[in-house]
């Protein structure tokens, strides 16, 4: 995700417009996902993250963190500002580098991406030939002015990656903390990128959402964890529920590569249009670090006190699109199977990965009912996110709880009021079982991991 | 957080800038917090989070998630998008209302804030008197471009607050989940104002982090939920660790009152430099939903089925800043002590607020210790975000944890080898006590919330 050139298009192995078209209309209908500010038209390939939505995001977050940084030793986290200066675009060649070859039609006057056109000489909206003006290189950050004066001195940029903050911050960390290389720092934030054609739904978008990781390591490791992240962060997707034959990780060919990179590869994902990226490792070498010591004049660079020598880190780099990769996880999530005749459509994400863990159902609106219901759900809200929905028939809200991928609905019954017990069932085989109101807690915290 | 209009500054009860400026250099030089892009220069106001900073500012925000959204029954989330068209701002009165009035000198050229001036007549730079321009409205919103041509369709606004999110989807919302008045959406997220004089470390900062929400209710009840959420919103600050003397929800006098809103509480906080504002509570009548209503033409309203009435709901808005919230929290936690004729400075966060847990301290580095050590460190990190250190003698390294404001500490020592057993010292107490191995986790669990 870091590299200044623009992303390169994943050949398309399986096109599945229907299905695509189905999941989109899901993520709306059920709050994951609306175009941002919709009532005044929407706004240029931007979306809000709503109620189901933002809390798939957050646990594809919090699951990354918990594996990148909590679990870890040798990571520690950060999170930097979005506006910078261009200084650091100078250094780390986004500001020369990072760009998009424009034309435009003097006939229509209509611009477009001239590595985009399928024939590079014919207009695609008014049909004619020879009508482009010569390309011209179209810069992808967003620029802004901070401060009361619109001067050079003012402007700045929307991050359009994570990852200089880190080599920003490299002096900073060694400095302030007890980290020693091999270590790394880890962020997740928002960049932007003005691309000329967003789309694919949330897969491309002029805002989204980064997680990524900057690993400092000797020279002579680097290729060694470079293999290991490799690795490390394909078994991450894997755990959290991507099936096997849809993931996959694809080592970039030589042509493929950064000049300063000397291996990447892509954890791609079978998207309805194809193979495409979530997540690239890269070994970048020193190559950022020295960029920015040049810029800068400060040393970046680590002294072993033991051996006496001083040294600049390699860099392994492992860096994921959080909005891309939630999205990935629902369309991988969802599942349609035949049950009594009905379509049953079915989110089977990873217990991590489920916005609501468990939804309270009482069988009737009815006070007698509701009340302890209400009173359950409150005590399993102090551990879980917990739905609690009383209307319409108990099988529509299953229904509707498969199709928000809630592991577990607890219905409670008129008989729970005798044996203060409620049924629990279960999301994927739909089977249920009758547990005891003061063991439900338990059951689902040893299911829901 | 979400009015339109400057803030307004709060009086000076207490001036204590020696306080300041240690507990400043200590989040430098603990790594809480980094002037951005610092190697060139540092970078208008705008601040990094490093490793500890990091954590102080997710336990803030999770702390607040918790409390908001996952424990309720009531709120939902929300994560809208940062770039927003001008039609949104257009409604909220943001385009022609969020101005400070700016004068140039016409001798010294340096630009001023009008309402900020001592002496609205005498430069302060330069000194002349009468040198300067008629006032003119500057507006505090970001602005910048959004596709490849520069037209006006283009123009997009760095959300100012996150409020509005809220407000363009309540029919969305509405309309996909099965929420009914009364009921709150949330967001926490980054928020961007051009302040012309930014200042107080990341008290006002030009980026900074909000945890807003709107809680809609039918309008008989705004009153009581007003009451309500000051009460609720004042009491978690206190829940955490804030110490009531310096800690006070103030309503505002008349004068200070938008016009649409009839109630505005502020919980503030005695920083250094006097009372000053963490969070706003505000009734804010219907005034939202009908400016959006008006300008998009949607009905943003309630069906009420069973009474057969629509009406617009009242919102009541608990708005705080994230990043001066966390800030408070380090300032309230700092304290300093003599300890054996030495200063002991220590932070005492609450546990949930404490970037780390735990610090597992091996007595010395030699591998019978630090492997043991390093093993117990693996296996309490998949609870909670532990520290290891092994460097320096062990009473430097408890000062260490003191200054992160880690609530313990556990040593392993070459008696553990003996007898499976370590010590765990208290922050606040500085007691020690002998836990076996295989219990020290629960020990922490149960003191850790």
């Amino acid at each position: 995700m870091s590299d200044p050139s623009p992303e390169s298009d994943a050949p398309v192995e399986r096109s599945d417009p229907e299905l695509f078209d189905k999941i989109v209309n899901l993520t709306k209908r059920r709050g994951f996902v609306y175009p941002s500010a919709e009532i005044y038209g929407g706004f240029r390939s931007t979306y809000d993250y709503g109620p189901l939505g933002v809390l798939l995001l957050r646990n594809v977050k919090d699951a990354w963190w918990r594996s990148m940084v909590q679990e870890r030793g040798d990571v520690v986290g950060l999170d930097a500002s979005i506006l910078s200066p261009p200084a650091v675009w100078e250094a780390s060649g986004h500001l020369s580098n990072f760009t998009d070859p424009l034309v435009d039609c003097t006939n229509c006057k209509n611009r477009f991406r001239l590595d985009k056109l399928e024939d590079p000489e014919q207009c695609p909206s008014c049909g004619q030939r020879g009508t482009f003006t010569e390309p011209r290189q179209f810069n992808l950050m967003f620029e802004t002015q901070a401060g009361p004066v619109k001067d050079a001195s003012a402007t700045a940029y929307l991050r359009p990656e994570t990852a200089q903050g880190m080599f920003i911050n490299f002096k900073n960390v060694i400095d302030t903390t007890r980290v020693r290389p091999p270590f790394g720092i880890a962020q997740i934030g928002k960049s932007f990128r003005n691309e000329i054609t967003p789309g694919q739904f949330v897969f491309r978008t002029r805002e989204f959402e980064q997680m990524e990781m900057e690993y400092f390591c000797h020279p002579d490791d680097a290729q060694k964890y470079y293999e290991y992240w490799c690795e490390h962060r394909y078994r991450w997707y894997i755990d959290h529920g991507m099936p096997e034959d849809r993931l996959r990780l694809r080592p970039h060919d030589d042509d493929e590569l950064s000049h300063y990179s000397s291996g990447t590869s892509d954890v791609e994902y079978l998207f309805p249009w194809g193979w495409d990226e979530l997540e690239g490792i890269a070994n970048r070498g020193d190559f950022d670090l020295r960029q920015h010591a040049e810029h800068s004049g400060e040393k970046l660079e680590w002294y072993d006190q033991a051996a006496n020598e001083r040294w600049t880190p390699h860099v392994i780099e492992p860096a994921a699109g959080a909005t891309r990769t939630a999205m990935a996880f629902l369309m991988a999530a969802y599942d349609e199977e035949e049950v009594r005749g009905e379509t049953r459509v079915v989110l089977r994400f990873h217990p991590t990965i489920a916005p609501y863990k468990v939804a309270v159902l009482p069988l009737s609106k009815k006070p007698e009912l509701s009340g302890p219901a209400n009173e359950l759900a409150s005590e399993l809200r102090k551990r879980f996110m917990c739905d609690y929905d009383e209307t319409q028939s108990i099988g529509r809200r299953y229904r509707r709880q498969d199709e928000l991928g809630t592991p577990f609905c607890v219905t409670y019954d008129f008989d729970s009021l005798e044996d203060s017990a409620v049924t629990v069932r279960d999301r994927d085989s739909m089977e249920q079982q009758r547990i005891p109101l003061e063991g439900v807690a338990a059951y689902l915290a040893e299911r829901l991991h």
